[in-house]
């Protein structure tokens, strides 16, 4: 095992203990002693990989957004239709949310407050736009649907996706943290307009 | 004419002349004494109308959207088919935000600042919801859609509307006020999403 592999394993380890700890009681309420106290480490050698809380943070979300996309690319290989998959696709990430609640995952994006996730949280729409593209030409190939530019059918449904979720959040729980009664409004307005959406991009053969 | 009457006058006058300066001054750069001096009053009985700026200023949002629900209801009333009423609404709803820019309407529905104006818009939004769903009532009285819950129909529309507007603002826009660009990237993925939703409830027939 060379010198590299030694450090990233220990990396590894730092980004599983944090995740366990930040997903449980939240960023806020998690210190870097407790991290390194977990794993039996100085803290010097914790700062050594992690320079601050804030960094360990983004490693953590960057762990839990790459274990979101293995789940949602895994359903998407394995269910039997377009409709079945977004379907799946909404409830995967509901349930991603869900788990995920003490991390301030959802405040983040709705809050005002200058976010250091910003840049990730952009990129992950960007990533799964791409991959909603994918799953629609996929469709188009299989003659399940008719969609002339399945790019820009992808963007316009992940708007969509991403704008109920704001557009439903009244004046007295907009800063809040999205609670799970609102979840599930959500994740009803969604699956109807993935109909809808379905409706209107169904094969006429 | 009744002393009542007169009173709603004088306060229809001071409306009309906030307005005037709200819309092109903005609301930060407009002081009660502007005016009164544009209506040659004094400072004493502008405040005996409207005690604050802040009271004055919701008035006068009130009447701006008093004029918004009677414009979309005239073209409403003359647009040939849902199809028509919808994009055309779309436009309206583009030029009065773009008219009223330096209201700073949106940035107020974006902003976590403590807003005065979320009640009064959160009270639009239920306003025109009741209005699309008279609007789908009616597509579905003519045959021109099929839809069997026109309430819930509204209701994700506009949701959906709603949401397109807060989806494609970026970690760089989200905060600012809606620039021209940006509010024709929303006004052209409102109609695709307009096109999709008449497509997905349209007549079979």
């Amino acid at each position: 095992m060379s010198q590299v592999d030694i450090q990233d394993d220990k990396q590894e380890l730092i980004v599983e203990a944090a995740l366990k700890r930040f997903a449980h009681y939240g960023p806020s309420k998690t210190t870097m002693n407790e991290i390194a106290d977990d794993l039996h480490l100085s803290k010097a050698l914790l700062y050594y990989y992690f320079p601050d809380k804030a960094s360990l943070f983004k490693a953590v979300v960057d762990r839990i957004l790459n274990n979101y996309f293995e789940e949602i690319e895994c359903e998407a290989n394995h269910a039997k239709s377009i409709e079945k998959t977004l379907l799946t696709l909404i409830d995967v990430r509901h349930d991603f949310f869900m788990k995920y609640y003490n991390m301030g995952l959802n405040r983040n994006i709705i809050d005002c407050t200058e976010g250091s996730l910003d840049e990730i949280i952009y990129n992950a729409i960007k990533r799964e736009t791409i991959f909603m593209k994918k799953l629609l030409t996929k469709a188009n190939d299989k003659g399940e649907m008719q969609i002339e530019n399945p790019l820009e059918a992808a963007e316009l449904y992940m708007d969509v996706m991403a704008g109920v979720r704001f557009s439903i959040l009244t004046p007295n729980t907009r800063s809040a943290i999205l609670d799970e009664d609102t979840a599930k409004v959500i994740n009803r307005k969604q699956k109807q307009i993935t109909e809808l959406f379905i409706r209107a991009y169904r094969s006429i053969n």
